[in-house]
């Protein structure tokens, strides 16, 4: 019988200073990865050391998670910036967590860039070699993760990190295998039964139902989730537990891709 | 014959985006040590990356200068911030620098706290402690320098670090040891002879005459420079070559301090 | 029979980008001030906007509330920044905010520090006097609120400024009209009914009982009150009708203070 | 015989905190015009005061330059902002130099956006007219300068602002009226008499040669000159020089556009 594996990740990590954001105590019980806001976007030194503080306390791996340097708008807006500059952002902000990992005496397993970097990377391949770059040259064991058969994955893989292909369980794809944009009707899907039986199919079948009904190959290896809202935690709850009762593990990037 | 050894230190690495500042090239020839900013209180990305490059390629040792999260007072403003927050505060600064270091194939040898959160740690010994508990989980091998006999050099101490004590060459000093307020007159010493021997006095006796004519012991392991100015370049040009021809060798603190 | 007069004001517009703080909404409708955050310590360009237009359709009256350069500490921890520099951080913050009034039409009735610079104002004759110039040279017509019987009160009057006494419903008051210090048993009065016989008894008799038991003059134009949880919210709003019950009318400062 | 007029504008006010940029007291003995940063890319509040003073000292207008919130990058990175929310960050801005515009006892005479968002508003209709609305909402008076024959000139004009067109004279201007981009050989003119002649040109006949050799029609207002090193300061009262000798009056704006 074919083993099947797939990660739950989400982010978290990113309240700052007296602003409170996402139940990061409940979604962490049912990720298996925590991609941790590094405070240029979101986050904080000391919720940074907390998140990660709790990830280790319920065995979730944890994760960079890099953003453009723009706390006003939470690293959601495209910000021009040449590829060369954005590795050493990069750079500054994995170490910033690389710190905490070290001084509670655990590791970073990946990094994920956030919102508009990772949006931007997706199909932008030299600002996705530059993350790239970024991680191997601080840490050739840290996986990369990507949009699944994107540019990030794609340079991951010619630099030579490991790579975890990213699926969305809520968004609709194009044939092309990218997003359908948000600005466009039908980019949500807001039926859970539905994501979910998506991302088992995924899971399972290397599969995907696009936009204009047509069936193309994608890799899951890490799912994203939120845990902004109770919806969302009930939602990471749900597909957790239909994941296991279809013979799925849930289990953390690390352990299966190597 | 007695060997003695000294360091020279200076910070460096404190532009920031289009604002350049410091004679960096210059200085960096002629001190043994560099304190580069980590984008606190000055620096940024490109600052960082580009300092240890420089660093490295004229085998200056390289330490990370932590300071408070005010750009725009450039550190030199006391807040009153918890120490525990403090620490975690320098671990992510801290581990900002190594992500460069790692990237640059070359390691961090010291922390040197900047300005007022060095001031401030001077005489604070919970602060001092913070600090020292900071490096001590990050890298218990980083070198933690301190201004000679104060709460930092105890602190580091006691938690297990190696530390450095560091003294001035152009500042007067209290019977007690600390520094002659900048706000009292003949605070800063401006003979430059004067200064190199007191300075000479210090590595080789352990001694130096207080503001109210007393000696008194002190312990000089790496003395700090400036490098702003052309002035500042030329004295410190001037200190290494009368230090040497006093058969003190001038090395990196990490030669001598095991 | 004797007219009584009060003001009741509240913080609000303290959010910023994606993180929302305070039921500004709910609060607003109860109190006759607004201290809206001017960006550095807490509030956005979106949020001071938003928040002058909710103020303006509630007829609640408009403040700046201008705070230290610390959005990761809310603008809480003291900054030891030299009263003249201080001086053009408020005028920065003032004017930000009556752009925003401009643009909506209305106009700013008065200044409140916030956190650490309220605080440090209270006691501090020189920075009192800085907040005070700042607000003379931009509006002589703005009201400038502090603490009752404090510096900030000494310095406005001296200056020239309308100035509004402001009382604390929920503190405990120290035999020199000081608040006795959070860190200190007995300092936050919980009891909802004693908090508001208190302020009732300062509004008609001008008079408190300190913590060592002895009756003080006070004199109280603005109380202030909170509107970041449901219950402080409720307090706003039995607090109001109480001093109704009591023939005290609750209308802005502007209303009363000439 | 006719009369011609221009000003001469210059981005001053740049320096932050400990960083100086800008030989803003000599340039300004030279200009008619300065802009002013106003703390977002550049620029804080003592250096907008102290700039203030000194243009009110040497009788030199005051505007407001304001930028995208990205001193790293110091304005000149393009970030993927809505417009109805650069609108609140420019009123923001200039609400902030108008504080210290009033404490001065003098008034802002213009508005010219800064770096990226001035060359994305020469473009972009909407991000013009979203510049425009900032500074009629906040005060009709100010007169808004952009590119001349841009984006900005038309969304400033129809809603109803008086405008000044600027002109650059050591840029090269493409067929349509826009410059030609600094990523392409011979954009920027290097030699200092030919861009002097265009400038006159432009100011005396109203047409300037493009790029590819052909005559258009331009109208010169504003003269964009900079005051970043001794060579610029020099050409800005060459400029100057050459043309009151050729008889054009040099005044700043607001004593000929009406």
């Amino acid at each position: 019988m074919k083993i099947y594996r797939v990660d739950l990740n989400s982010d978290l990590g990113e309240s700052f200073g007296s602003y409170k954001l996402g139940m990061d105590e409940q979604v962490i019980k049912h990720v298996t990865s925590a991609n941790i806001a590094c405070g240029w976007h979101a986050g904080d030194p000391s919720v940074m050391d907390s998140t990660i503080k709790i990830a280790k306390r319920e065995g979730t791996a944890i994760g960079a998670h890099p953003g453009f340097p723009d706390l006003m708008g939470f690293g959601r807006r495209n910000m021009a910036i040449a590829p060369e500059e954005i590795k050493l952002y990069v750079q500054y902000q994995l170490g910033a967590l690389l710190a905490f990992a070290k001084a509670n005496g655990t590791r970073i397993q990946h990094l994920k860039a956030h919102g508009a970097l990772y949006n931007t990377a997706a199909q932008d391949y030299k600002l996705a070699r530059a993350l790239a770059e970024a991680v191997y040259q601080v840490d050739k064991d840290i996986i990369f993760v990507g949009l699944a058969n994107s540019q990030m994955i794609k340079a991951g893989q010619e630099i030579g990190l490991k790579v975890a292909n990213e699926v969305f369980a809520d968004r609709a794809y194009n044939a092309d295998g990218t997003l359908v944009s948000r600005k466009l009707e039908g980019a949500v899907i807001h039926d859970a039964e539905l994501a979910i039986s998506r991302v088992i199919r995924m899971v399972k079948e290397g599969k995907v139902r696009t936009m204009d009904g047509k069936d193309i190959d994608i890799k899951a290896e890490t799912i994203c989730v939120h845990g902004d809202n109770p919806e969302a935690v009930e939602f990471t709850q749900k597909i957790r537990a239909k994941l296991e009762a279809e013979d799925v593990e849930v289990t953390a990037i690390s352990n299966f891709i190597k």
